[in-house]
């Protein structure tokens, strides 16, 4: 049985204002259905994963949201870091905590604000992603890019190593819209969704040689978890780990190494990063509009074309004569922005901030 | 001293969501300042008329509003009508109200939802018509046309009559493009404000020739306006007057005779009828944004221009990458329009009276 961990972070500020710092994207329904991220990312595990095997590792400001979300998964499967301190901390807790408790476990991480269109083919790729960790490789679930994206981080894969598994020769940075198009047409590259799946102990000896104090601060807080004694290996030890990527500390030495490998996945995933995404990515109107959440008389349509439209206050949401436009309406905040500069909602954000205006952040 | 008139009705639908059926445009701030329409509207006609020779003319479910908003006005000169019957009923019910009380006295009306940049020289023209009332005509206020605007009537003027006065030969209807283009072109032709100045006799007179049933009618109301008789009057008579414009009514008729004169205006005058024109008028920010009311602290604008702000329900109004876009902010609804489709409001309010929707009338 797989040990699913989902990593619940991230404020997502390009969905301002229906995502805040204390109420970020994978708490939202934008799946298109009543699911939040959070709870359709477990639904998708419940094949791979058992209740007692699924972890959610999350910061102390959203816990209790997470508890309420996901009333049926155990207490001590919510590992709440005090503070966040990168991917490598969040996802080396849950493997130290879970190789202390199930030594020699299979681990997968998956991000709990992503969208999987096709459940299904998803389960199939982690269970061949599972086979490759189980013969020792840090496996990685690798997506079969569909455009020349810029916004994503690329793996290079090189030889096949058994089945579907190809070898992970080198972790790519985001690349510049010239490199995308070499990389999507080489047919040798897949966008990087970091989903990882690895044998505790292997990921775990890694980290120890790469990262000798991250992988001893981890273990010295895994060994005590489930015990009185976490909160005060929590205070001493955690503000001292180092804050770094996953794939900054561990992967791309691993992958020069030749122990990384990935299945190349074709599931319809999608990085439900700003609300142009989220229009293209879900179900729309006859007219092309994307309303998401709400009920139908919250919203008031008159000539409008490929827009989304996020009621969320109760208010009515009225336009007319509208094209690619986005509308976010929230109890204390309205957004309006072409769709082609949804990227730019970000920029408000940075503005409530220098204006230290945090109630909406 | 002219005794001046402001009928104070309509629902200003294009001013959706701003302006409801219970909440009409002359009630708001639509001046650049935080005077409303209805006190801008007394205010530039101080100068002309001492306090008790200043009448409202509203609609029952305004009456509050205005009392509250003029608290200076005597209460005999809120002339509140039990139901609305066109501008005939109302001009009239004023014009027979006052001739009861000052007989042959000059009257001027004006409409509670216009606005004046220019008030000194507004002064100076309804001056002038005065003179001409005391002639015995009846007198408009013709505007000067800036353009061949399509969504106003016009005066079609004839030969001097004395100092400033013209003869209007023929009331014109909303003419379509080419038209407006020809009568501009033409010299001969000024916008029909709706700003009418006359002798209440004179005018009463004429309504008796071609209106006798509703002269007769506003004739028995006034008569007992001021006594314990009025509630039984208006119950009786005020549902048996004839609808209809004053334009249609007397207007039209009389200026057939000869008896209709005009003094061409050119004060700044707008009919604020949309947002659009409220862009249009109002002063605006460097970037060409003009932010109707609310707080500096409700709007967060980056990179968004030529466009009209109305935050309305203390809720941030943000937006980024915008132009000519309308956003109009209420505790209830929120409307996000192009400026070039500003008249289409009017469908959103169609379709909200479709649906039953009354709460947002």
């Amino acid at each position: 049985m797989l040990h699913a961990v989902i990593p619940a972070g991230g404020s997502g500020t390009r969905l301002w204002p229906l995502s805040r710092s204390s109420n970020p994207k994978f708490l939202h329904p934008l799946t298109g259905t009543a699911q939040t991220m959070l709870q359709a990312t477990m639904a998708r595990l419940a094949p791979l994963s058992g209740l007692s095997e699924t972890f959610v590792v999350t910061g102390v400001s959203h816990a209790v949201a997470v508890a309420r979300q996901l009333p049926d998964l155990p207490e001590s499967n919510i590992l709440v870091e005090p503070s966040p301190r990168d991917s490598c901390a969040a996802i080396g807790l849950a493997a130290a905590v879970i190789e202390h408790r199930s030594p020699g476990a299979v681990m997968g991480s998956f991000s709990a604000d992503h969208l999987v269109r096709d459940p299904a083919a998803f389960v199939t790729v982690v269970r061949e992603a599972v086979a490759g960790a189980e013969r020792g490789l840090l496996m990685t679930v690798g997506i079969t890019p569909t455009h020349p994206e810029t916004g994503y981080g690329y793996l290079h894969t090189g030889d096949l190593v058994a089945g579907g598994i190809r070898e992970v020769t080198e972790f790519k940075e985001k690349p510049n819209a010239e490199v995308a198009r070499a990389y999507v047409e080489s047919g040798n590259y897949l966008w990087n969704a970091g989903m990882f799946v690895w044998k505790t102990d292997v990921f775990l000896a890694e980290l120890a040689e790469q990262q000798p104090s991250l992988h001893e601060g981890l273990r010295a807080i895994a060994a005590v978890w489930d015990t009185d004694d976490r909160d005060a290996a929590i205070g001493d030890l955690w503000p001292t780990l180092t804050k770094i990527s996953v794939d900054y500390a561990v992967m791309e030495g691993a992958s020069a190494k030749g122990i990384v490998g990935t299945v190349p996945g074709d599931f319809g995933w999608h990085d439900i990063g700003d609300f142009h995404t989220v229009g293209t990515v879900l179900p729309a109107t006859d007219e092309g509009n994307v309303i998401l959440g709400g009920s139908k008389d919250e919203v008031l349509l008159v000539d409008v074309h490929d827009s989304v439209i996020v009621p969320g206050s109760g208010r009515l949401v009225a336009a007319v004569g509208l094209r690619d436009v986005i509308i976010v309406d929230t109890p204390d905040a309205v957004l309006v922005c072409p769709r082609d500069r949804a990227q730019d909602v970000k920029k408000l954000v940075d503005e409530l901030k220098d204006r230290g205006e945090t109630a909406y952040l």
